[in-house]
């Protein structure tokens, strides 16, 4: 019944068309790494303020400049310490890397080039006129945007924004994610295990993922599998700028799921996606909180999440929400032909003789195998019906570091 | 004088044989993601704990559930649900993926090969013994080392240490990095700012930088071009695994430093590195506490950071602390030759046709714009006395996405 799944790609969009932005908040700077500016940042200075150093050395004027003659030091322009004067003719003021050149002066003699002699300094080599000085706006004018609304902010845009006086930044708050385990056999680990029970471990995992990627993730206790204990977490929902369930979504399951957080608000869906691992996904609204609901397998609750959470948290935090990037790389051994459903394989990453990126799928592909998951660099994507592939080939691979995660 | 200058793996290598790893410290499993184990991770139990089945079905014996076969449905094995009884001849019990596989049953009949009808099922496609059963330990076995010390924790190791029931974790603690900014013309984002001074960057952008790396990043007030104010700080210095400081360390500024420091612990060293941007480099100890100083200049600090500090907090992390890692990419641009300097090329980054990296170096690569720096996604290598390469050619870059800077 290959109707019945959904692309990769489709279910996707679906799940980003639904979702909105987070408000704005007014954060300080140093808090500002990672997050994603509501507000483009506008400079409140120009920098540099005035003509500037570039060098240590001599302001001078080129004209008097010349190799062989002898300049009076009248002062100095360390930085942050303009001189008052004006250089006149045959003068010259002691300057170092960020110091204010004077008036008069117009090029920069290097202290290289220069012999000082008490107040006196020798031309050791002739000077062109603006050799080494920096311009007045070289690196950004008052008023110019230097970092643009939706861009989230590396370490060197906060050196930027304070570097043009901006102490505070609007930012979209971090996508709240409540995320709830179902199953009445799983415990927390170091609990008590009950019999033929496992433990728990998707929503410590997807926590880690979601804070990775800009949210706030809140860890729900575990409800068992029961209608009252799931409706009662829902109720709460309205809490969370979007509710990530685990467990409850295969076809034995979403029944219950389906039932518990049907009577909240809308009627949630289930989809089955085309994609391996991580077939059953639920998609719907409590309210107007989205509901994600992934598998209660580990390697494939934490699969979707790369493919369809991460995006998500990164809609949700007022950008745009891409798929995964992905990298071409080389295949180290064949792979067979795929069938109608994408293909996620886990894969160690090598860099080969001649700096290649190179992949090596584990052999074994089983999706209960959360230790061959850790061990990954990478997921090699093989698209429905994607044909077999000779060692060598080139293939597309989400590289998961790049993710964060 | 080229013998003074000192080449940028010297340099690092010089700086992380001086660096031991912080000690350990026990931490929730929920706070792990992003730290180093400091003791591997044993299993403390085994996954799957039995054989169990990965998929929804019927447990059977293969003998009996040959095409045609009607078989008793004689109780349910759902996940975390065991069925106490035991699969005699022509008897099946319904299981679903998870559920143990129980005693007397050697395979799975799919559901999808399966007709129910009350309390039988028909058998539509014969099962070989063996098939959809994940077998006891198939993930890992009680007693094996899932995660080595060493490792940097991803969501997915949060995943596994949870999963094989481990509720703390031992870690490095993080490193503590205090920063100081020097400078009589500096000011905070927002201060009024003296006199032909400048908004001070380099202690933000350094602490999202150390942040991001892993390190706990102590920004100390500003301290004024002063032995006494510089020196008072020095003494503070113990509190820290590193010290940084920005500024202070060109050739007019270094004395300065050089004399507040050195008389709290052993002497300074000041390094002139064969690099571009980024020439001067404090490298030292006060008393136990490392200290690294970097330029004053906002792109040079920050591109030394890359170079030096981001390892060397690698290394304190209980991290081998590598160079950064580097791409092979394809320059868009006819690249000159390179001086005896090596070059960090703030460089822009797109997609070729054939879905290579490109990379576009800016046009002006003055080390005062940091509005360049900001905008750049790589740093390309240029080797000491690189030759020219036309567009098209390949070289090494440093992704800053990779290293979340």
């Amino acid at each position: 019944m290959a109707d019945d799944l959904l692309p990769v790609d489709d279910a996707r969009a679906r799940i980003l068309s639904g979702l909105t932005p987070t408000a704005a908040e007014t954060i300080g700077l140093s808090e500002g790494a990672g997050r994603v500016l509501a507000r483009g940042v506008t400079a409140r200075l120009t920098q540099p303020p005035a003509d500037v150093s570039a060098m240590d050395g001599y302001a001078v004027r080129a004209a008097d400049a010349v190799e062989g003659a002898t300049l009076a030091v009248i002062g100095s322009a360390p930085a942050g310490r303009p001189f008052a004067g004006s250089v006149g003719a045959g003068a010259a003021v002691r300057i170092f890397t960020g110091g204010f050149v004077p008036a008069g002066a117009d090029a920069i003699l290097l202290q290289e080039d220069a012999t000082a002699a008490g107040d006196r300094v020798r031309v050791n080599e002739s000077v062109k006129s603006g050799r080494h000085i920096r311009r007045r706006g070289l690196d950004f004018a008052e008023g110019a945007e230097v970092l643009a609304a939706g861009r989230r902010l590396t370490a060197r845009d906060i050196g930027l924004a304070a570097a043009s006086n901006n102490p505070w930044l609007a930012v979209h708050r971090r996508p709240r994610i409540g995320i709830l385990a179902t199953g009445d056999e799983i415990a927390l680990p170091g609990d008590p295990i009950p019999p033929g029970g496992i433990v728990s471990s998707n929503a410590h995992a997807l926590a880690a993922l979601v804070r990775a990627s800009g949210g706030d993730a809140v860890v729900l206790p575990i409800a068992p599998d029961d209608t009252h204990a799931i409706a009662e977490v829902a109720a709460t929902a309205h809490a969370f700028d979007m509710l990530v369930t685990t467990g409850g979504a295969s076809v034995g399951e979403h029944d219950l799921i389906q039932a518990a957080l049907g009577g909240e608000g809308f009627a949630l869906g289930f989809w089955k996606i085309a994609m391996r691992p991580g077939k059953p996904l639920i998609w719907g609204r409590l309210g107007r909180t989205p509901v994600l609901g992934l598998p209660g397998n580990p390697v494939s609750a934490l699969v979707c999440a790369v493919v369809f959470l991460i995006p998500a948290i990164a809609r949700l935090s007022g950008l745009p929400g891409a798929p995964p990037p992905t990298r071409r790389v080389v295949t180290a051994v064949a792979l067979a032909q795929n069938d109608r459903r994408a293909d996620y394989l886990r894969a160690t990453v090598s860099l080969d003789a001649e700096g290649q990126l190179l992949v090596t799928p584990a052999a074994v592909q089983d999706s209960s195998m959360l230790a061959t998951l850790a061990r990954a660099d990478a997921l090699v994507l093989r698209a429905p019906h994607a044909p077999a592939l000779p060692a060598g080939a080139e293939v597309e691979a989400i590289l998961l570091a790049e993710l964060g995660v």
